[in-house]
């Protein structure tokens, strides 16, 4: 075999085998194939594209480049979520306990941040004490004991999608539906989980921008776990504003906790909720709507909540912060933005609010960065609310207080005002599943 | 301007500027761009093409990337020829002394044998003493004094193509109409000629297997050298089998002479005399009738054949090799192939004939090989022919005894016979310039 042929196959629109593909990925993990031959196949695979089975071997070959989680020890049907990222997305936060306290196991393998704000790793460590670098046989002793743990991904999880994704990301070929979905199902598929719910962003704070591309991006993932035996699901969600009100890492744990509370904002406790039932049907917990009772019992009865709190003291965090918001300090700076106008906030630049809570101190600029836990910045009006001139919109948190000036330059540009009433656009835009589509708009 | 967004836009299929291809082609010669961006640009053009003033673009700015030669001191309109390569192609060595001949200078560039046959340069250096590494000021003042110069290529012409033939070589980007054609014309436009002939092969033993891609290549050539005012015109001429009777470059020396002495095989002798006239109708020489009438006059009158005997002596060759074949020196070894059944020889895997050429040494394995001047091979019997059982249909010359049976096994394979006679395939297919195509099928 040689990658010549193989570059060839595919740049004039032909199938690759399961063996071309793992003689490209082998061999290029080995260092074999030069980055130049792998980067002349992506931008071929790109442009001509690849086909179901293609794309599944593709991540199959990718999740099996390195170590594999093996959760077989832990009885019972082992559920996992993915988000493609959105700014002030901390569902995971909410969702993992609340499934756990209805009985299914979550082990939850996380990422640190790698755009403009924390990842979900970064958010629990603004917990004091909080560990998330655990070894595998914590990791899995706690999901068998109290039936939750997350920690921070291991290094060696699927490294050819690592190092693919490299490539990539230098030479334009990231942004296609198989690649993109073989990236993210590979890291699935070595995690271990039998069943998986997908949250898949669509909007301007989204790596899709409209619904269609987002919908392809699902059912390409749906197609992909299916094939390889995993039930997936997946919502096509609204990132055209963030999601809550909290942007930034112990903001967003804080939003998290009142969530479980049961107050917390009414988007992100909805997307909880249908996440969470999503993932306890996954689970043969039962139909739908009873799935969706069982978790709002669990908030409302305070379990979930409980759970979260075992996982904080399990991982070695205080857990008072659930009662104790002031344990987790306060930004020096706080700086309001106030309405320039009477009227309606028409749109939200969702990933240019992101880049403002970076600025702040919330997000890595670069991979040394030090992140800032209590930066970030708290909406307290949305897209579609009526506000009158002077009224709070903003509140922007900081200990860098050379950081204010160029933060709220930037946030208002990303906020336009209408004087006509916006048609607003609902959060959950579909459900998606190896039967169909169910559109809610 | 960055390197990311160039590749992005052309694998959107968008229309690159001349400034971003400069960027392109200036960056990645510096060594500031990386390999892995080049290909995936490469396999983006490929793909999604270039269209015309793109072509012209890249073609311009690998001719400036380089020296470039000046041939403005040499007066009157110059004239170059371009074959696109084949097996047993020994025009230049016809040609340029017919051209010269006739009064119109001729000032050629030529290259080292790349693929499995020699040069023209290689084909030269079978005169025992030829030079063909000239000094600049050397190579002019030939031209000017004699009309006539053949010089090995200097290695800064077009080096920007250079390094991306190298990359394109690995990751199946070569065969794409518009880079053959800005890689081609780019060392013609360096080379400095007011007019270019060229001559695009068409068939098994070619590059372009087909007519209509052949045709598209001429075009493609043709539109970019008007477009920079150099008068281009193209011949499309079959290469299903060798061109002449001789593979090898004594050999093919020896029947470029006979055919200067009005001898010589018909087809070679065809395509010189059409090629030669269309040099000569681009600098002017008249209409395509009486540049014809010149071509053959001056092959009757032998001043054809002593302006080749000039360039020898110029280039410190022994002349007397025109006379008395023997000074090329003979190979020790001959093997005779002959007819294995009564019948007409139906096809000739031309290309394969060239394999046959370097095994038997007369072309380079590798950059290091020394080539066997000598070596080669002499069709008795060509396509179309009649045969009958154990007449002589190929002579193999060669030096190296080993050789003969491997390159017999290949010759073997390579040559059909059929009952049938064969439908002939015209030599010319096809005459185009500027205005149009003018086919002979």
């Amino acid at each position: 075999m040689r990658m010549y042929d193989i570059i060839e196959k595919k740049r004039d629109g032909n199938v690759l085998s399961f063996d071309e593909l793992k003689y490209f990925i082998d061999g290029y993990c080995s260092g074999e194939i030069p980055d130049y031959q792998a980067s002349a196949l992506l931008m071929a695979a790109f442009i001509k594209g690849l086909n179901r089975v293609e794309t599944a071997d593709l991540t199959i070959i990718m999740a099996d480049s390195g170590d594999k989680i093996d959760l077989s020890s832990i009885p019972g049907i082992k559920v996992d979520k993915h988000s493609t990222g959105g700014v002030g997305d901390k569902t995971t936060l909410v969702v993992a306990p609340i499934v756990a306290a209805c009985g299914v196991p979550v082990a939850k393998m996380s990422g640190r941040g790698l755009g403009h704000t924390g990842g979900t790793i970064d958010k629990l460590e603004s917990i004091p004490g909080f560990r998330t670098s655990l070894g595998m046989d914590e990791f899995l002793a706690n999901v068998k004991e109290i039936g939750l743990s997350i920690a921070c991904q291991t290094g060696n999880l699927a490294p050819a999608d690592k190092k693919l994704y490299a490539l990539r990301d230098v030479t334009a070929t990231v942004n296609n539906t198989s690649l993109i979905a073989s990236s993210i199902m590979s890291k699935k598929l070595a995690s271990g989980a039998d069943s998986i719910v997908l949250d898949v962003k669509t909007g301007s704070g989204a790596f899709m921008k409209t619904f269609e591309d987002s919908a392809a991006l699902a059912r390409t993932m749906i197609e992909i776990g299916e094939s390889l035996g995993r039930r997936t699901s997946a919502l096509i969600t609204d990132m055209n504003m963030p999601l809550g009100n909290a942007v930034g890492n112990s903001l967003e744990v804080i939003e998290a906790i009142d969530t479980l509370k049961g107050k917390g904002p009414e988007d992100l406790k909805r997307l909880c909720i249908e996440l969470a039932a999503r993932m306890l049907e996954g689970a043969g917990k039962g139909s739908y709507e009873k799935c969706i009772e069982m978790v709002e019992q669990c908030i409302f009865d305070g379990s979930a909540l409980r759970k979260f709190s075992e996982l904080i003291k399990r991982q070695n965090g205080n857990h008072e912060v659930i009662e104790c918001y002031k344990i987790f300090g306060e930004s020096m700076y706080v700086y309001e933005y106030r309405a320039p106008c009477d009227g309606f906030i028409e749109s939200i630049k969702t990933d240019s609010l992101g880049i403002v809570s970076m600025i702040l101190g919330a997000g890595r600029e670069n991979k040394e960065s030090q992140i800032d836990y209590t930066a970030g910045l708290i909406l307290k009006k949305k897209t579609y609310d009526k506000v009158n001139k002077g009224d709070l919109v903003t509140k922007l948190y900081t200990n860098n207080k050379d950081s204010i000036s160029k933060a709220v330059e930037i946030l208002e540009s990303s906020i336009n005002f209408s004087n006509d009433k916006p048609i607003a656009r609902p959060l959950i835009l579909a459900y998606m599943d190896s039967l169909g589509v169910k559109r809610f708009v």
